[in-house]
């Protein structure tokens, strides 16, 4: 029977990869890729890897975002380092894009709609994440009723398998479904080797660590 | 005292130029003016000179959807001519643009988040309108929702003034606030003149109508 099509949200990192190594055992899925001027472009070429592992297409969509507001994408703004526990107790942290889910899940509504995908898979997660407004159960269920009211199908809907996992939950998960782990990126200063410091290191370390797991980017 | 800021979505048509009038009476606009592959890129030219006659600042955006799925960007399919009282009641007209305005109010929001602006104005109308899905009044009471949960502001409000407005409304209102006729644009072939038989057109020429007005485009 053919699959039902789907889009999937890749970023190239630990839950956005597991979440499409989960969907395409049951749906058709076409990733988004999107280089919208973060400094971690490495993470890109981890994306497009995985999505040729997964044996998915992918799209590479440029968005220009010509306003600052984030020390992801602002040059003169430093990616903060935090300790474990300080991670999404501070409010909204500086690596925090403006608007970024919503431009993105708004893609993938347009491509959904185009080629009558039913399903818009996003690694979005609300445990251990570090505080971003997009990232919370309520900003997905109201999404999912506004494409309700404002699409032409009707029919479209956003997944967050991983929204109430934790970090260990989702290695774990990931290890189930076989994602290539070496492959993946999440270091937000995208240097050579993870910095171990940045909000998106600290919480992948801790998911392997709690998972009694080996991250194999990791050189010991 | 300084005046909040706003992000106006700007086409360069009717109702967003009247939009943007009503708007800057109130707030610091900026506008956003959106190249997406529409056939009619003359309304381009139109929405930067509205800016400009109204004092407003304004970025343009290129977005590049790398799928098909509207006769309004798709080069094979034609612009569909239809008489007035057709309009509207043939369901989702081809020159809807999957997920367009969810990508234009996206990136409202991510400018509306960077540089701390309260509203989203669009020219949105439920009234004579061709049938758009995300032009309904549920689809943006649905997305406060979102912007409410979701952003790092939590004060950000997308505003219609127009949704529940006739075209002639519309057309009196632009009258009110003094918007430039001459210079903004609707056909969706985006010739020399107006075709006078898109669905736009058609809607422009029963506002006009109807409030006995005589649309400056139309040479007699």
């Amino acid at each position: 029977m053919k699959k039902d099509k789907a889009v999937v949200l890749l970023s190239g990192g630990l839950d956005s990869s597991t979440v499409l190594f989960m969907a395409k055992e049951k749906y058709d899925c076409t990733c988004l890729i999107f280089l919208y001027g973060q400094k971690h472009t490495r993470e890109i070429e981890s994306a497009k890897q995985i999505a040729r592992h997964a044996g998915c297409k992918y799209k590479l969509i440029s968005i220009n975002l010509p306003w600052k507001g984030s020390s992801l994408t602002d040059k003169k703004t430093k990616i903060p380092s935090n300790k474990p526990a300080e991670i999404g107790k501070h409010g909204v942290p500086s690596t925090y894009v403006p608007g970024r889910n919503t431009i993105f899940i708004s893609y993938a509504v347009s491509l959904a709609e185009a080629e009558g995908a039913k399903k818009i898979f996003i690694g979005a997660n609300a445990v251990d994440f570090s505080g971003y407004p997009d990232c919370r159960p309520e900003y997905y269920e109201n999404f999912n009723r506004l494409l309700k009211a404002g699409t032409r199908n009707k029919n479209i809907k956003i997944v967050t398998p991983l929204i109430s996992k934790t970090k260990s939950d989702i290695v774990k998960l990931g290890i189930k479904y076989a994602v290539p782990f070496g492959l993946t990126w999440s270091c937000y200063r995208g240097k050579n080797a993870p910095c171990g410091v940045c909000d998106s290191c600290v919480l992948r370390a801790k998911g392997f660590e709690e998972a009694k797991k080996n991250d194999p980017l990791i050189k010991r």
